[in-house]
């Protein structure tokens, strides 16, 4: 949560609104084409609305800026504290989780104007903010709303998947991948040090850097694709359970589930935001859950990287993220690149050695979730462009399946 | 489903023309003051979202009216047969239950116009549905349409009750019952004859009328009220497990309820239509189990009457609905009037000796219920005016709680 | 509850022992060839340990006898009161149903010898048990018994069924069925009276006596066998669902089972207390939901009698009783007789009108079980000789299937 | 699971058998004073009867040894092969872990002669298994039924810790710890080499031996005591949500659990082996899960260490196991010894470096459960003397709270 600090203050504040003003109206452009209805619904415990999403950005910002920073404020509604809070038990009760769905009050139209009047009160108090040394607090808070961003997207994906008229969020023709055949990235055995480093802004769980011994292994140029798992299947990938974790197996018999999520039971169409498309067997495969990824590493006799074998990778190798605004499926280019699927590594999420929790509320942002979920590296098509960097870190239960989830390969050199 | 035959064919397709846009217009002025969003949500399984009900009860008279008519009949889409399809297996797949508040799309908008376009058809089929004597099965459409009519202002009662915001459903007052001291009515035990036995219409679950003998028995000359049902829970009627059925003790135990559904912990308000309001001590008691209603009973050293006991009584005494358009909520006046709350009897719901189910997806519509639940008798301040008759039997669970259900004592004379 | 009075005292007293003891010792017989490791297993929820029913009816005699009577009494361990106690909320803590298989302790040694133990004070308190009016209560306490042994033997055939080894309870080969051609047993339309009316013991749930007015009606003259019902499964009963009541089919779909429980796959074999074994086909089919029950009448267009239409037509014909001591599977033999499986009726479980329960704790006996359930006539092989009569009346949720419930044929004459 | 080669075939035999006996008899010397009903007994799915662990560790002899040895082999049972096979896809079908308290049969008797003929077969082929290299699989099968005598005790201690007379395993009364007062062990930061290297036997999961950097850490010289624990109770740990990990918090409001397993609601009881007995307050705390470990840590303001650390402490400090044959309860003594009560890391159970599950159905030993579980270091009272070591990897879901499992404190340097 650090920030750069450079320029003078007035020309940092004008950019620093230039940015809140785009990031922000981001996240209600994300809505366009959707109705109030679709905003409303919640389609599992680990979804939330659209409307939900665009409440508790903005409450981020009353609670963590505006009510922090001592300037007048006016709370636009009393109760919101309580709906709008996601998991933060240091500043009051909270509306359950499983629950979002059910209120139909505020409508959205009411959330929009909520999201103007905070929108209103950080332009009026902006010096004062500034002046309250809460400028990096605002980096945070449009951090988070791009987080909630790529969370939006796969969430509607889930949303519209659960109704049998499969409809689109997006009526326009999806792209097309190019086949790229994959080569190996070599990495000598040595000392490393992976963590955020520089001056720019990175969540607490990158840091404190640490140093870490790497054995000489190698990683795949790119994700795997949709045909290469989908052979994976045609070969009985899903019946074997000795290509399986444990509880991956037993999750597998549970849900009888033998292909990803969204694809469908002809192997050759998958739902998307595009609505439902034909399989493209040269993009990235996704929506696989931390067992799947496992078990098709297991299956071409391979491994998932570490997460500091990914990071030490990226770094030594440069490599750029290959995103662009608006993308909402992933696919793959020519370039080795990164940014159209989160991957899977086999680093369970825990902290950096060294690592303390932010005082305060905000400490319970990252640091209470240090467990039982898997660090995810990269980025994925719904990431909002600029938000990730090699240090990054995803994290979700291994059996999370809706997001943008995908792997990579690694073998040891 | 017997439909009276008087008059000639023009003047009673002008009279059930006049009554057919009444009722569907009533069903949309239920909506009225209510959001997309407020339209869209289902807060439990029993719960139906208001535009899956605007939805389900057109489907209705398209799939059992149009479709069966011969007419020629133009399907506004071809999927909402899965989606609006409640129960009824013999037309085909479902949408399940569970999920009716996952479906966004068709908007309410789309809804709406679904319902004009049947209309229309309707309208514009109707010489050729009298000819073809689809007028009963038209009727049995409309009395459907009432019953989903109740079951909206009880679904959305539900649904805003979940939303801490606690919003109304009718911002004006609600009214003020009349304190009434009951009586007992008396009744001497011999032969009676209960089930539907005129010429107007009623379902087939009160038909074929049947013989029954009753000993001597009394009824309460009005519905327990809330003042009486506090001195039960002050008393400790919830703590005292020999007062209770034993499956409603172990539900009381399990959800850890301890008074009616709606009530505040204080006993001084509860939630309704009209928001969250002080107690009328003087109005009937609702939203009880059956396990509550008959706790109760016993409590007082009475019992619940059987079905053929009330109605017995009512036709005996010839005791008027009280009802009145467009109440939201349970009053007492000073008559010994039925009709503000549904009143459970100790009948298992059962069918009538020689019952037989209507051939076809019909048949479905009640018979395959009568298992599991309890019949209510009376009406509410729900239930349309004139739906409710003697004869009718509402059915519930005895856990259901969401209805507007009451009780009256009984006692052997 | 009431018992005949006659003879002198000394006498009765002679004759009840001498049917205390035989009573008493048949429970224990019935875990001849059982080890105390088959004694401890509970393998569902209803079913409870054989040392639990021996130490429970054992408990029965202690707390609603010995302790009732005055007598001075020593409890043989006074945790046992806790431990051994079913369901009597008014005699203090109970041991959670679900949970008696966990009881390790006391070992099936010591709860023979608390048998033995109570046995000794019974006999010992006899004549003051008599002079102070309780020997009602001993009777009570036998039938009660007797209740448990055919439970005993129910839920032993579940306990050996979920072992691979599928072990008999009885090795010798089990006998073998007449085939029988049913006719029709009519009745004419009339008033009737059904309900314990003579001087014998019954149950509380018999009575008072009560005036039904019944339709014409026939009976088949036996239950439907193994052979018929196979003919209901392979003409794809269970895959339609309009034969099905509404929660039948829910469940059916849930556990997904097609056949009777304890029918292998192949409908050929079945397990029991003899082992697997080769379907008869001449047998009557048992171990039926009432939902199974209901489907099969369903879909020879007949249906279940009513408990009232049973009652009065066994009165009315006389018909015997074909018990055996020791019966371990159901049999048919040449006569119209009853005894070998209860008899699904669609008589919801319900007091009979006046119905009053028990005061005290003997008032838990039956009442507040009066919901949810559907009431059994006839008897099984597994019934005590001499415990069921006309007006017994067992019951069962629907959904009950590990008893020796089949089901005879009715249809309106 | 490599093997020490030294000496002569012959006499390796023979020391091998001598170790096989010792072992195999620790075992059944385990139910000494259990009764057939205490060894039947699955108190939660979680834990196996005693009886299924003597037959379990004899059913991997029979499988990973005697048939894989090519030397004739009668097997005692054919299907013992599904009832007693733990989790091991690739050798066929396994009895459900759940319900692995039904099996009645077979006796604990034929269990015990099941073991007899197994030992018998064994010694009658040690010297062909001998010359089949089968001898480091005999060393796993024993290694394997030391960790087994572990669970029993801990299985036993929860299936009579479910029954209210709360009977003692052993009557001795227990020892009594010595208050010892912690002192902190100091590391410096460098790089350090941790898993098994040296000839002796160790677990799969223990290799290969991997370099990990460390920085300055310190570590307490002796686990946290109960009454250090009762502190953190009393200062209302399981009250401050900001103290628990997410999903701690979330467990610890499901189950309502407001102190460590087995700990009676005074603080100042706690049943275990001996019984019900008075908390020791200087005896190791133990029964805590991942999340009540990590929340005290967190209360004191330290930390859980990382297994690296642990391990390379334990190394550096040459620091002796303090076990004794037969020890039922964790204690502390003077030294500042391990052994007495598992410590959770901080550290998700994964695979090393350049880890490889062994080919064949042994390589399910450990590798597919490395997901979802912390690694525990130490050892306790209840494992056998000789069995762990200081890269011994002991791991269980964090919110297992049935094992010896406490917490040593650590910090940064």
């Amino acid at each position: 949560m650090q920030h750069a600090r450079s320029g003078d203050v007035g020309e940092q504040a004008a950019e620093l609104w230039r940015r809140y003003t785009t990031v922000r109206n981001r996240s209600t452009q994300l809505i366009d084409g959707l109705s109030a209805e679709d905003c409303q619904v919640q389609s599992m415990p680990d979804v939330s609305p659209a409307k939900w999403h665009l409440a508790h950005t903005t409450w981020f910002f009353e609670t963590f800026v505006l009510a922090e920073s001592g300037a007048p404020h006016h709370a636009f509604d009393p109760l919101f504290g309580q709906l709008f809070n996601s998991y933060y038990n240091s500043v009051g009760r909270m509306h359950p989780r499983a629950q979002r769905g059910l209120l139909s009050r505020p409508a959205l139209e009411t959330v929009l104007k909520y999201r103007r009047h905070v929108d209103q009160e950080m332009r009026a108090a902006l010096p004062a903010l500034f002046a309250a040394g809460l400028a990096p607090r605002i980096e945070l808070g449009l951090q988070h709303e791009e987080q909630h961003q790529e969370l939006m997207l796969t969430d509607i994906q889930h949303v519209l998947s659960c109704n049998p008229l499969l409809p689109a969020y997006r009526s326009e023709e999806p792209p097309v991948s190019v086949p790229v055949v994959p080569t190996w990235m070599h990495c000598e055995a040595g000392m490393r040090r992976i963590g955020h480093q520089g001056d720019g802004f990175a969540f607490d769980n990158e840091t404190p850097p640490c140093r870490v011994w790497l054995n000489a292994f190698e990683l795949a140029s790119r994700p795997v694709t949709n045909g290469e798992y989908r052979s994976f299947i045609q070969d009985g990938g899903y019946r074997d359970p000795l290509l399986w974790l444990a509880d991956g197996w037993t999750q597998r018999q549970a849900d009888d589930g033998d292909r990803p999520l969204y694809w469908q039971a002809d192997l050759d169409h998958a739902f998307g935001l595009h609505g439902l498309q034909p399989l493209d067997p040269d993009a990235p495969v996704c929506h696989l859950s931390y067992y799947e990824a496992d078990a098709y590493a297991r299956w071409v006799g391979m491994r998932l990287p570490t997460e500091a074998e990914w990071e030490s990778m990226m770094i030594e190798r440069g490599i750029a993220w290959n995103t662009g605004e608006g993308a909402t499926c992933p696919r793959i280019g020519g370039a080795p690149a990164i940014g159209q699927v989160w991957e899977w590594t086999s680093s369970a999420y825990a902290p950096y050695p060294g690592f303390r929790a932010a005082p305060g509320a905000i400490g319970e942002y990252n640091g209470k979730f240090m467990c039982n979920q898997f660090v995810l590296r990269g980025g994925s098509c719904a990431t909002p462009p600029g938000h990730a960097r090699p240090s990054y870190r995803n994290f979700f239960p291994p059996a999370a399946r809706w997001q943008f989830s995908g792997l990579r390969l690694a073998r040891d050199a």
